[in-house]
Parts: C-alpha cells; sequence; structure tokens
C-alpha cells in the first residue's frame, strides 16, 4: 500500500463529517421509529444498513491512518475519536434491536424524550467535530462539548423519571427488565456523545 | 486567558488533594445515609451538593492544565486522574439517588458493609494522590494502591455473598431487581477506585 | 530493583504468550463446565486458580516494566494490554462463579455456542499476541484481528436468540433475570477480546 508523505488533514476532517452526520441520521431515524413504534424487520434492516455504512466510515479512517505520516492531530487520538463515534451508532442501533427483541410497539413518552435529546447531543457533536478543523478558534468547539454535557445531564433526569414511574406503576417484572434496559441503553447513548465529547475536549488540550 | 511557563505542580497537588478528600467525605456521608436509612429529599440535595462541588473542582483542574505550559506529570494523565476521581464521588451519588428512586429504606448489613469498604477505599486513595508530590519516594503509594486493590476483592466478595443471600432469600422478583442493582453499583464504586489506582501506578511507571 | 538497559523484549513476549495461553485454557475448561453441568466447588476453585495464575503474570509483567528502560512498543500500551488481557481470564471466572451463585447447572445450548466462540476467539487472540514479536510482518496479525471482531459479531448474533428465546418460553422473572445476565456476560467475554484486539491493531498503527 502507498504510503503518503502529505498531510492528510483534510481527508480526515471529511470522512469525520460523514461519521458525525451518519449519527445525526441515526437519531433522526430512531425519532421516526418511536413516533411510529414500527420497529419491524423492513425499519430494523434500514437502521442496520446506517450502523455498517458507520464500520465503513471507520474502517476508511484507520486505513487512512494507516497509510499517512502527518496527521491533523495525535494518531491515538484519531483511532479512539473514530471508535468512540461508532460506538454512538451502535448504541442507536442496539437499542431498535432490543425494542424489537422485547417485542415493545407501544410508543412511550420516556423514550420520545430520550429521542429527542439523543437527536440533539448527535447534532452537537457533528458540530464540535466539524469545528475540529479550524481547532485555532476552540471557543465554539468547547461550547458544543459544554452543550453535549449538559444534554447528558438531561438524559440522566429522564431516566431517573422513567425508572421511577416504571417501578411505581408497573406490576409485571418482565416488563420491568425489559423497559429498564431500554431506558439505560438510551442513557448510555448519551455518556457515549459524551464521551466523544472528552476526547475532542482533549485534543484542544493538547494543543493548547 | 493568560497562560503560564512557571511549573503549576503545587496548584495541581493541592487541587487534587481537595478532590480526593471529596471522594473520603461522600463516603462517610453514605455510611451515615446507610446507618439512619434516612434517604430522603434533604440527604439527596446534601449528596448532591457533594457531588455537584466535585465537578467544580474537576473543571477548575481542566481550566488549570489549559493555562500551564509545564504540568507535573503527562496532560493526559492529569485529564485522566481528575474525570475518573470525578465519577468514584458521581457514583456514590448514584447508589444514594437509587436507593431513593426505588424506596429503600430499611438498613441492610451487606449495604453497610459495602459502605465501610468504600470508605477505606477513598481513604487509602486520597493517601495514594496525596503521596503524588513526592513522586521519588514511589513505594508507600504504590502500597496504597495494592490496598485498594484488596479493598475491590473484598467487595466483590461482599457482593457475591449478597446477591447469592438475595436470590436464596427473597421472593420478589422486583425486589431483587432493585438490590441487585444497589449492590452492583456499590461494587463499581469500588472498581472505580481501582481504576484511580491504577493510572496513579501507570503515572509512577511512566516516571520510573 | 535493579534497572536494566538491555531491551527486554523477549521478556515480554515470553510473558505475553504464557497470558494469552492463559485466556486459552480457562476458555477450553469453561467448555468442560458446560458440558458437564458441573459448577461445583472444586472446578470453580480451578478456575479460581487459573485466574490467579493471570493475575500472577500481570504482575510479572508490570514489574517488568518498572525494570526495563527500553520496550519493545509503547510502555503504556504494554500496561494496557496486559491489564485487558487479564479482564478477559477475570471474566470467564466471573460466569463459572456466577453460574453456581445461581444454581444453574443444567446444560444449555446457547451458552455451548458462547463457550465454543470464546474459545475460538481466545485462540485467536493468542496467535496475535505471538505474531507481535513479528510486528514487521503486521498482515497474519491482522488477519486474527479481523478474526477476533467478526466472532464478536457471532456472539451478539447468540446473545439476540438467547434472549429473544429467553423473554418468549420463560414464564419466571427470576430466571429471566439470572440466564439474561450470564447471556450478557458471556458477550462481555467476546467484547474484551476484541478490545485486547483493537490495542493490538492500535500497536501496529504506531510502529507502521
Amino acid at each position: 500500500m502507498g504510503f503518503s508523505l502529505m498531510p492528510k488533514g483534510k481527508d480526515f476532517f471529511k470522512l469525520f463529517d460523514k461519521q458525525a452526520s451518519l449519527a445525526v441520521e441515526a437519531a433522526r431515524f430512531f425519532i421516526e421509529l418511536c413516533q411510529s413504534g414500527k420497529f419491524d424487520d423492513a425499519n430494523i434492516q434500514k437502521m442496520r444498513d446506517i450502523e455498517h455504512e458507520g464500520d465503513i466510515f471507520t474502517h476508511e479512517i484507520i486505513d487512512t491512518l494507516n497509510r499517512t505520516f502527518i496527521t491533523p492531530f495525535d494518531r491515538e487520538d484519531i483511532h479512539a475519536l473514530t471508535s468512540e463515534l461508532d460506538d454512538v451508532v451502535d448504541l442507536i442501533h442496539s437499542i431498535t434491536t432490543r425494542m424489537r427483541l422485547y417485542r415493545l410497539t407501544a410508543p412511550d413518552p420516556h423514550l420520545m424524550q430520550f429521542a429527542d435529546i439523543i437527536e440533539q447531543s448527535a447534532r452537537a457533536l457533528a458540530k464540535a467535530i466539524n469545528g475540529l478543523k479550524e481547532i485555532d478558534r476552540p471557543r465554539p468547539i468547547l461550547d458544543y462539548c459544554i452543550e453535549i454535557n449538559r444534554l447528558e445531564n438531561v438524559g440522566d433526569q429522564i431516566r431517573e423519571n422513567a425508572i421511577g414511574n416504571l417501578f411505581e406503576n408497573s406490576t409485571d417484572p418482565v416488563s420491568i427488565i425489559k423497559w429498564k434496559e431500554i431506558y439505560e441503553v438510551a442513557e448510555v447513548v448519551l455518556d457515549k456523545c459524551e464521551d466523544v465529547a472528552n476526547i475532542v475536549e482533549s485534543i484542544i488540550v493538547k494543543q493548547g
């Protein structure tokens, strides 16, 4: 394989933008699914396609890394950023398959709240990552990171309400097991967005 | 923002000491709550105040990092140390809110054992971190790390006993779901203390 | 303690090989246990011995690291590799103790499938790690890493089938709680093998 001495900054930024916009796409499609309650085979397949496309971008980023001598920031950070960003899409895919697995079809107001916050967080993430190409202007990037942290706190609160409600109103232990897990995975999506934001912050710290 | 060329070792050590002593404070208050069983609004608020103070120290450490050119050890390690230490306090806060959420008020002997071990581990952690300012004398620091590892093993055993007991004596699945989670989060606090100890060890390794 | 300036490459590779072959041993013994269903005191003790031997290798690797000036790859990667590899053995031990704790003795076809895939993944891991001593020939190492990733996907599918089956056919919530956790920990073993493979890949990336 060819090995380039030329800085590949542009390539990385383009690929990261694509990967981040896929997270936004997954989050948007998840809202649709929550609204319709149609966690059926066709829609699961569509979410799987998004997830699979994400895997392809991840491999492309790592391949570019292997063929590039001068990178726009630390090799390890590029590796971490792409794999954690991939996790965001994987986790949204994973709630979807679990809804199907547990035969949950009724729209749930708590899950709708989660879907909304996840989409906001994915959008802020895409903007933070887009900002990395102008790393000498760190302020707007850091503001998006702060916003992602705030949304993670909102998610914590939604989970507390959702689970409190579940234990108070449900008498069926099997239903408690299912929904508790759904809410928890939804909250982990927001944690993962925060992890990506933390990597972005640490990239800025190192440049600082 | 001003950018200092002067080594900020003292500042970091002071801030880390404060952050670690907050973990001890949270652990001590958690013992009190377990003894009284009063997981009520006022006490939840008090624990939240401790957690919030922890967040402030974390941000102060990261801000100091951004304004400092020469750091006492790797920038990434300072970042990791403060965020993992913050997780210890977050997790103690998180058991507390869950006790409230699940309306668990009766004192439980297994949880009391956990509270005791968590406090011992937080104290050892505070001493290990305090030792970092004399990193050329690594032996006592490493001994505290070994102690934290030992306490994590004790915690594993408490969890095994607690969960074994739960499944043998409880016939209510909902109660099993609640207590199983409480015990598991308590064990994760000890895992997280061990993670901090591992970062401390790796800081020593790098200086070695 | 003595501090050697001589490259200790050979020592590390030998220790890593031993640690990886211990993961294979744990995986093989786990298959035996799943076939016989004999999760009894004697066998739990035997698995604990394997896990304990793993801890000793981990400490030996870290001690060697502390006494070595020139290492075959980054100090931090050696640290990460040994501790994540240790986690693989810990997790296999952990499913075993949980089977005992939950008094599960009947052979289960889904767990048998997991045991088989875990053993394949541990073998591929041992080969990938063995390959690190010839890091200038990265292709076969990367192929083992790809295989480990593939096996993790297979594990995901086994878990989906196992848990779907559990919720469809079991009417006992306590049994659902137990088996769901067993399947999930089994899947985490495969995730952890993948984490080790990712460290191996990133070691190769850095050398590239």
